[in-house]
Parts: C-alpha cells; sequence; structure tokens
C-alpha cells in the first residue's frame, strides 16, 4: 500500500483550506498555461467519439478550494474551444472525479462543492499510485502539487549499514549523494507506475497536465529554496534532539517523503514510459517579484508547512514535539531567508496519450 | 433543495451501519430477484457498444456495509452473463457510483470499502431528486430503501386552514384521507423527478432496480405494520407534550418526510413518466415465518427506526427529547406487537429504459 499524507483537513488555524497559498498561486499562474494547452493541443472531436460527456480528474485534489477553481477553469476552456470551432450546440456534459488518498476530508470537499458549479460531480478514494479509473474513461488529468509525494520512504535512507543512510537529516538537502539519488530512484518508480495506471485510464487523445514543484536543470538541490527551507525544518529538529525533547532514534527513523523534480528527470521519464507525448514542460514562479514579499516571512512558511506537513510528522512525532517544531521554525527561517534566494519554481507539464 | 436525511454515520451504538437488519434481509432476498432480472432482462451486447466499461448507480447508499454487498452481488450477475454467452473476454471494467445526500458520512463510507473490490469506486454527493450523473453515462441504476423518502413534507400538512392539517401526528398513519393524500401527491411528484433525471442518466437498454417499503393493493395504509409502528412513535410524541415535555407547536410543526406506494401506484407512476419498460415488479416479505420474531422486538424497531431517523428527529428536536422518546417506544411498541401482523413488505421493480 502506498503511504497516504493527507493535508489537514476542515477549516481550522493550520487548514489546507486555509493555508494553500503558494499552491493557489501556482494554479493562478498555471491557468494560462492549461487554456492555451487546450486552445491549441486538446482534439476535442476526436475525444467524444465514443462518449457524450466529458471526464475530467483532479489528482491529489486535497479539501478544496483550489481543486474547485482549477476545475472551472479547465471546463471554461474546453467549452471555449467547442464554442470557437463552432460547436456549441455540442457542448458535452462534463463530470469531474475529485481524487485524493482514501483519507483525505471528503465530507469537507463535498460540502463545499460550489453549489452552481457547471459539472456533475464525484469523489474518487485512493492512491494515484495504482488504478483509479476503468480503462479509457477519463478525458483530460489535473495534478496540482501532488506528484512529488512518493508512495514510501526509500528503504535504504533508513539502513544503518547503507551509505544512502540520512542520519541527522529528514529530507535529501545537503545529504550525501547516494541520499537524494535514493530519493531520484524511487520517484522514477512512482512515475513509471502513476504513467502506467493513467496511460490505461485516458481515451487515445486524452490530456494529462502536471504542476509539481521543480528545480532548473543542472543545479544543485540545496539552491530551491523549498528544500532549503525543509532542511531547516529538520535542523530544528535535530535542535530538539539535543536538548533532549526528542529521541535520535525517533528523529533518524523519520524522513519526508516527498522529492523535487527537473525538467530533464520529467522528460526522461515520461519518454521511458512511451505512452504519451510532451506536448509542452516548462519551469515558472508562481510568485515573482515583489510579491514574492511573502516568502521572506519565516511564519508564512511555517503555516504553508504545517498545513502540507503535519499529516506526515503526526503519524510519527507526539502533537507536543510538532507544535515544538513548527513554534522553534520561523525565527530559524527568518534569518536564513535574509540570505537566501526566495525563487520558488513550479514545474508544468501537459502530456498527450499517444 | 430537497430535504436531507442522512442516517447516522460511523459506527456507534445507534450508527446505520449497526442498525440496518431489516434492509439487510431485505437484501438477500432482492438479490435473487436482481440476479434473474440481469439475467433474462438485460441487454449487455447492446450496453456496452458505447463504452468499454460498465457503471453501476448505488442511489442512497448510506455508509455500507449492505451498499457493499448490493454491488457486488449486480457485478457478479452482470459478469455470469458474460460468461454464460461466452464472452469472458469481454467483461468490461466495472465503475460503481455510491450516491447519497451531500451530509451522508461519505469518510466512513470510503474507509470501510472492501480492500478487494471487483470494480472502481466512486462517490457522488447530492439529492436523486435530481441530476447526478452526465447523460447517458450509466448503465444500471440501484436503490433500495430509499425512494420512499420524500423531498419535502406536503406543505399542507403543516397549515391549520388546510383539511390536510395533520395535528396530534407525525405521519399519515390513521389520519384523516386529506392527509394520505397529501403525502401520496408529493410522493408522486418526487417519483416523476426521479424517473425523468434516470431516464436521462441511463443508456438506452440501461436497467434500474428499486427496492422501497410497500403495501398490498387495496389495504389501508394503517395495515402496514411500519406504518403502525410510526404511528406509535407518534404517540409517544403526544404523551411527552401531554406531559409537558415537550411543546404542541413543536409537535404540530413535525411530520416524517415518507411515503409507502402500493404496486398499483408504481405502476401508475411509470406508466405516466413514460421513459421506462416494468420489467417485473412484486411485492415480497425480507423476513417471513419464524424470523420475524425479531419483528416483534420492541427493542428491535427502536433501534431500527432510532438509526433511520434520528437524522430527521435531530432537525428538529433537542436530543434528550430524543432519547426520551425513543426510551418510551420500545415498551408500547412491544404491547402493540403482541397484536398486530408484523408481516413486512417490499417492493421490488425492475426497469428498462426505452
Amino acid at each position: 500500500m502506498p503511504e497516504s499524507h493527507p493535508m489537514i483537513g476542515g477549516d481550522g488555524t493550520y487548514s489546507y483550506a486555509k493555508n494553500s497559498y503558494l499552491q493557489r498561486e501556482g494554479i493562478k499562474y498555471a491557468k494560462g498555461l492549461i487554456d492555451e494547452t487546450i486552445a491549441h493541443k486538446l482534439d476535442i472531436k476526436d475525444l467524444l467519439s465514443n462518449s457524450r460527456s466529458f471526464k475530467i480528474a483532479d489528482l491529489g485534489c486535497s479539501v478544496g478550494p483550489n481543486t474547485f477553481i482549477c476545475m472551472e477553469s479547465v471546463i471554461q476552456a474546453v467549452k471555449h474551444k467547442f464554442q470557437s470551432h463552432g460547436l456549441t450546440e455540442q457542448i458535452p456534459d462534463f463530470q469531474v472525479f475529485f481524487s485524493d488518498h482514501t483519507f483525505n476530508d471528503f465530507n469537507t470537499l463535498f460540502r463545499s462543492l460550489p453549489p452552481e458549479r457547471p459539472y456533475f460531480a464525484a469523489g474518487v478514494p485512493g492512491s494515484f499510485h495504482g488504478r483509479l479509473f476503468p480503462e479509457s474513461s477519463v478525458h483530460f488529468v489535473h495534478s496540482s502539487h501532488a506528484l512529488h509525494w512518493i508512495s514510501q520512504v526509500p528503504k535504504e535512507i533508513l539502513d544503518k549499514s547503507s551509505p544512502a543512510w540520512n542520519k541527522g537529516r529528514i529530507y535529501y538537502t545537503g545529504a550525501p549523494d547516494e541520499v537524494g539519488k535514493a530519493y531520484a530512484i524511487q520517484f522514477a518508480k512512482d512515475v513509471e507506475i502513476f504513467l502506467d495506471a493513467r496511460a490505461k485510464e485516458l481515451v487515445v487523445g486524452g490530456m494529462m497536465v502536471l504542476i509539481l514543484p521543480g528545480i532548473r536543470n543542472g543545479i544543485s538541490h540545496s539552491c530551491a529554496v523549498v528544500n532549503v527551507m525543509l532542511d531547516l525544518l529538520g535542523s530544528c529538529l535535530m535542535d530538539m534532539c539535543k536538548e533532549g525533547l526528542v529521541s535520535e532514534a525517533q528523529v533518524d527513523s523519520f524522513n519526508l517523503p516527498m522529492y523535487v523534480p527537473s525538467p530533464k528527470e520529467m522528460i526522461e521519464l515520461v519518454e521511458r514510459n512511451g505512452s504519451f507525448k510532451i506536448e509542452r514542460m516548462e519551469l515558472f514562479d508562481p510568485v515573482p517579484g515583489n510579491e514574492a514579499q511573502i516568502l521572506r516571512s519565516g511564519h508564512a512558511w511555517k503555516m504553508h508547512f504545517r498545513a502540507g506537513l503535519e499529516g506526515v510528522f503526526s503519524k510519527h512525532f507526539a502533537s507536543e514535539t510538532i507544535d515544538e517544531l513548527f513554534d522553534r521554525f520561523p525565527n530559524k527561517a527568518a534569518e536564513k531567508l535574509k540570505a537566501t534566494s526566495t525563487e520558488t519554481t513550479l514545474l508544468f507539464i501537459a502530456l498527450k496519450r499517444k
């Protein structure tokens, strides 16, 4: 079973619903890219030859509202394409499948669905590292800020006798090469399984848009601000360990199950899989220039991380440990952020099922 | 907006999951009827001419486990049909849409899905008194113990100036004819809307199986044990009213939103709608003979009603009132059950989309 890391449900202080600013900014920017992809690359006529409805899946949807914004935007773009081809009469019904892990808070998701939505809604529980839909039953897959979660921490990372043993860290930033390599291999396996599953589920000509944290080709993992901040979160945990607030064994047995790839890595994985044509791939900065000010705030990073990562931490650490960890983080982060580039880069990939 | 009456979620003492014995017995018996319907009436080849997967919807699924048992049983019957026609190679993927009101506990439903299920699962939140799926996107609809819920209590029932004012009762058993007639009209409207929506969603040749409480043609509503028990629940509330434990106004403004039709009524409604052919319709007793012993227990009826009706009561009454009401009920029920026929009849209807 792939591991499950649901975002924090409900709408409390640390909820994902209230703390997904960076994801939302990424989505705003990605909207333009998705619109262009649909306008220029989607073959609407072929797609619907066997179906009266257009089926869209959002994989890793969490609880909203980001997923609602994305899905409406995809639907608008597809409708616009029909209209611009003089096919207004043939605009199909839309069905949206909101999918995330079984322990995602689907009750919150369903209760916050926009009442006036232009689609029929369904929820699909389960891991995207496996099949979720019948054969050839989906026309468009969207997945934002999800594919960077790997299905498990690579085993070598936890093996004291392995050169990839990740002692004293919770992530691969600043770790020996073997650690980063083990993460990269796990990510490659997961993406292969992901692409195989989607290749079966998408109709021929169906499209998939993936948005995930990415780093520039050829730069070190330690140069990406997200990775730097995660390393810093790890170092706060080490401080607590030195002060006896958490045991060394507990810290050593914990690692974050995520990986930030480069465009080059993604191209290789898609080409090796062979089922998809890459229609577009680019790195972009969702909060460029002055707007990035929020990324200089230790508190903002704390809220961002806590909403997304508490699920992972809470499986391993007591809630007091987590509170203390996130209380310590902002000051240390603020200090570091003064001297670090806060460019955050997201990877946009549009694929077509061959 | 149609009213929503979710069953009690979770797995506590009064949960629907733990107190749906009568529904389960009905389902066991209905399994044979569904198997025969699929074997003799379903045209598998035509149905799948435009789809590589077979899509099934369970409307009013609640939280399980009944819905899981039903869906596996439908799938087995369809698979068996393919096999018996020498079409084993062409058995399609199955997709099951578990549908219920938005406030149904989908988290519990999803977390209790059988791990080794022979289908892809999805949840669909919304009222079946309206559209839930895209046009021509479903092959088989199942709905058990759900269609007897009406979308709202008829307005006349609450109108002091109307001959249908239902003073001193919470249901139409033992009420003036006008009350029963108002309920029947509301039920007819709801079934019309239900059939219209399903007619759009089902492919031509697609089938629908409905199982709901029913009474024999030509007998009085007061002769059905379910109706008698509901009347008794009302009389317990009247007793509490007389003792000043609950106000008269509060009781007078409360009525149960459900209706138990006869086969004759259902035939008329389906024929008036015109989109469906009736392939089979019959009344059956889910717990015949000795097994009906449980239906002579006031406590069993209490648990049965509380799991199914608490949602409705809790929107109107304080929790202490509900506790007191259900505490009073078993003794009064046991007394009545000594002298009442406990035959419970369910109505089975198999329809094919013309």
